[in-house]
């Protein structure tokens, strides 16, 4: 890898990466300044950013700052969200808002609603999330509520970055992601659903093998990797783990957004 | 989690997991003795193996061992291969050793060959790999040549596992991985198609959340986590890194193997 190349990403031989938690993020409420909440936190547990340390931030803590809570007993359903409520076993009102943030349907059956999202990914019930989803202050007998995905996570990727650059004075970059399941796969892994400065895949295509012939699976997507390894040891970011510090990743500045991420769908076979 | 329930997983709250290449690990060729490689290997880069670490091995060095190598020179394709060939735009030769690895067709397109492997699980030309798939001492004029994935990553796995723990006194996991494309998304990452001692799978379904509410999307992939992460450090495995250890994380010893990972056809809504 020649540094500085754009999209470039690196682990130096021998080297390793180190995945590990912030601890003591506290519960994030409506209103609360990310930027501060995190630089507070990485200040209890000493730790300094440096200069290509990725930091991953669970997205549940941006939807919370940026209150996405919907109380679902004021969502009025449509009649076309109560036929498909009855038909996959599901609340009217939540697949309201299932279908208010999707551009359209994926998969449907019994227990299951697969979208496109409104941000371009494909993912169950909209990521809508419905675990630890009640605001502080939330009125007794309000609700059930529950937390919708950040307005766009790839743009509060850059500004947290933007942000960190200045006040911590370090090139980082950062992934927001999401916990998701997947075709053909029991459980969920993590996802990158935004991020800025670490360059999203690796395309190394028309590199040399050892043997000279040009690399064949070679587009490489990075922050996915890394979201996965963060969401595993984040656990649940309903656990007071939703920081995650990544160092030992060494990788070139990218302005591509996690976007690059997603096949468009002429191109995907499972559309 | 309580410690020793089966097949739980959990990262120390504040903790870290490393994830670490081991350097110079040799090329492998047919016939090496993979238990003794990689004993040599980490003796090598002064890592002695502990309770709990997880070693996770790129498949494509258990196939070289294992003498998975074939020259494509001297596959007789079927008519049904060179007609699927001259359909999806593939050598024809190449095309009847996807078929002969496979159970079945998932998708195909021009340029694109998506099968269910006989191990169970949906890939791309079924894993074969043709880069750097030249065995030492093959003929000049040979060739070209390819490798299948390993006959059995569970076996291989639970075999190194047990040898390990008698030659290095250490408790492990063992993870085998590929990398694979994904529907929906861009890029590769490591996905576990063999796995021994950890849980592939942390099913957290019915525990509490912070308020007492049940936990929702708390199937956790594991040793697919795990697997992205170490194909990240290791880049490719073509460049001598196909050795991962990951330290930091506690589990308890599970005996699921990786199909745990493989979604049945029936519950796939990509299928």
């Amino acid at each position: 890898m020649s540094p500085g190349e754009p999209g470039a990403v690196d682990v130096s031989v021998g080297a390793e990466i180190l995945v590990r938690a912030i601890p003591g993020v506290p519960t994030v409420e409506r209103g609360d300044d990310l930027l501060e909440l995190i630089i507070a936190s990485l200040a209890r547990a000493r730790v300094q950013l440096r200069d290509g340390d990725v930091l991953i931030i669970a997205s549940k803590i941006i939807s919370r700052a940026e209150d996405c809570f919907v109380d679902l007993s004021t969502v009025e359903p449509s009649e076309a969200a109560k036929a498909l409520g009855a038909e996959v076993d599901k609340d009217p009102q939540l697949v309201e808002l299932i279908l208010r943030e999707s551009e359209s349907i994926s998969r449907k059956r019994k227990g299951a609603l697969i979208v496109r999202h409104r941000l371009g990914f494909i993912s169950a019930n909209a990521g809508i999330d419905a675990s630890n989803a009640t605001p502080a202050g939330a009125p007794a007998h309000s609700g059930p509520w529950v937390l919708t995905l950040p307005c766009d996570p790839d743009a509060t990727a850059r500004s947290l970055r933007a942000n960190l650059a200045e006040r911590c004075s370090a090139t980082v970059g950062v992934i927001v992601t999401d916990s998701w399941g997947r075709p053909f796969r029991r459980g969920t892994v993590g996802f990158a659903i935004g991020s800025s400065g670490i360059p999203p895949i690796w395309d190394r295509r028309g590199e040399p093998d050892r043997h000279g012939r040009k690399l064949e699976a070679t587009v490489i997507a990075v922050a996915d990797a890394l979201a996965a390894a963060a969401d595993l040891v984040a656990g649940q970011a309903d656990e007071g783990r939703p920081l995650i510090l990544v160092r030992g990743l060494r990788f070139s500045s990218s302005s591509e957004s996690s976007s690059a991420l997603r096949r468009d769908p002429e191109n995907d076979l499972y559309a």
